[in-house]
């Protein structure tokens, strides 16, 4: 008998996008962080936890948390679930929604880790090819009969938000869940809360990664029917979240002002961002997220993937036949938008 | 369609044990949290984590602490692999190794939660029951024909290690992977760690959240032979454990004699425990952890724990037909054991 299920010979696991050695001075645009640092406030709070808040198990649901977002957001608690970064609230969809008899389908190309997931619980994948516009594909998806439909939006790496009609007509037409992972969307100018009260079957994911500079504390959570989210939490790690990153994490989501202040930024950046490299020969796709999509007029994105690594600037490169002649381009801060920018002059000069 | 997979309908949750809520003074001897506070080193470490460490995404395999690990236990760092409380790389090996036709095995009665992720992987469970002496079954472990055995040592509720030779023995006649889950092996007076050398099937577990007293961090990893690693990271979340965990875990692990100081308040205390619990007139087993499983003579147990808890008292009660006359009693700090003591003198007088 071999040691693993069959199916881990040829799983490839999510390959996180590369990042530099601590010490290295790397501008780092790989990786869709914010550029500004977390709330002050959050930093403040966690030199104030004890040791006793520690040596304790944290509550099994991170109430702390759940409170804070639960106030922000105007709902009830119980329409709230947190995850250990919501790659783990994925994970409980996965594992709580789909099997070798309950497809998972998405379009693509999105983020790597749902195929990874997928095919970790072997389920039968339906993969939708966007265009080039990526517009959400409604009626592909609504006839792909899977049990778990997952749109990130705004979608990563394309950028654009997909319009909460479009959302509506697909959960409508859809007899499973229909998943919208909404990482990126402190930085999108509309979302698709709404959409989990009119429909039965409609979770939102959230992260602070992203809107919040708090990637390394691994926060995420689902929005959806209470119904809905006691079953996830059925197969939900007994204490996923630490008692440091709900306190920390709560704390960051209550300072509404200040990641208001930081999106405006980054939203200003975006904005550079598109006007210069579009001066500079790329296609730029419009973004709602921290990061642009673009396509260089030469298609060749590896090798300026490459050059732009032997200029200290990281980029992601995707090696795959939708996305290698493009590259995605994390906002970064203006000094670090203004290098690209200005290396990127040089080259294609 | 039905929403989830028929298999959550009959799935019960893992039930952590009852926690006050915050304010309420109550002597908790119900979840086995050290009584002790975490290192001082790990508490100052954790103010000084700035910002720039919790914007970034952490590593995936927690390097900071996987070195700290490796070289604590002389070891090679691609023998540990981190969870995000070692329930993570528990849901790992069952995701791994587990399927519809590849049964999981353990004695029982144990950690309640290796049923609960059998039962979600849809796996076949082979439960050997413990006699009273809580000695490792190992002829019917080893004929159950599991691809996945779980043994913890020292076992939980019970309380006693099992010998190295019986894992041994016990590893040699498996086909498929043997896992000594050590939680609490910090309390006991030997460990398995050498059997993962000896043996290309045994992986050994370990957590900070006893010993170490960050029950509220959420660390726990592996050792074992880096191959059977290898293939247990690719179902692991991508960023399973956070920057603050690994890096004040770090820090905690490393502060050896601190923890080798709690450690011995403990046992001393639960000598103590066993002295006094025996002089009331329990059966209390031989416990190698940071509790002790008792039987009140009139076998009672649910009464014991109601009464104990209108005096503030709360130790743990297990409604299952094995356990429903005994107790689990974690080992508290000296005031805390002399209360329970005192309460349970004046009770059976």
């Amino acid at each position: 008998m071999p040691y693993f299920r069959e199916t881990l010979d040829s799983l490839r696991p999510y390959e996180p996008g590369e990042q530099p050695a601590s010490g290295e001075t790397v501008i780092k645009l790989n990786t869709n962080e914010n550029p500004y640092p977390a709330s002050p406030r959050a930093m403040a709070l966690l030199r104030t936890i004890d040791e006793e808040r520690l040596r304790r198990y944290p509550t099994p649901y991170a109430d702390e948390f759940r409170v804070a977002a639960a106030e922000i957001l105007g709902i009830g608690q119980d329409w709230i679930l947190v995850g250990n970064g919501s790659d783990d609230i994925l994970t409980m969809l996965i594992r709580a929604v789909s099997d070798t008899t309950r497809p998972v389908a998405y379009p693509t190309p999105t983020y790597a880790l749902y195929r990874t997931l997928a095919q970790m619980q072997n389920a039968p994948v339906v993969e939708v090819r966007f265009d080039e516009t990526y517009t959400l594909p409604v009626d592909a998806l609504a006839d792909s009969g899977a049990a778990l439909t997952l749109v990130a939006s705004p979608n990563s790496p394309s950028g654009n938000r997909m319009p909460n009609d479009a959302i509506s007509t697909l959960a409508n037409r859809l007899n499973g869940l229909l998943v919208v992972d909404e990482a990126y969307v402190d930085f999108a100018t509309d979302n698709a809360l709404n959409l989990t009260r009119s429909h039965d079957n409609v979770i939102v994911l959230r992260t602070l990664s992203k809107g919040y500079s708090l990637a390394g504390l691994r926060l995420g959570f689902a929005v959806g029917p209470p119904g809905l989210l006691t079953e996830l939490g059925k197969v939900k790690d007994s204490y996923n979240v630490d008692a440091v990153s709900a306190q920390v994490g709560a704390a960051a989501y209550r300072d509404v002002e200040y990641c208001r202040q930081n999106v405006e930024r980054v939203c200003r950046s975006r904005q550079y961002l598109t006007t210069e490299l579009t001066r500079v020969g790329f296609y730029v796709w419009p973004s709602e997220a921290n990061f642009v999509l673009v396509r260089p007029s030469d298609g060749k994105a590896r090798e300026l993937y490459e050059t732009l690594k032997t200029h200290g600037i990281l980029v992601r490169y995707f090696d795959t036949p939708e996305l290698n002649d493009k590259l995605r381009i994390t906002v970064g801060t203006d000094a670090e938008n203004e290098k690209l920018v200005a290396v990127l002059t040089q080259l294609v000069r």
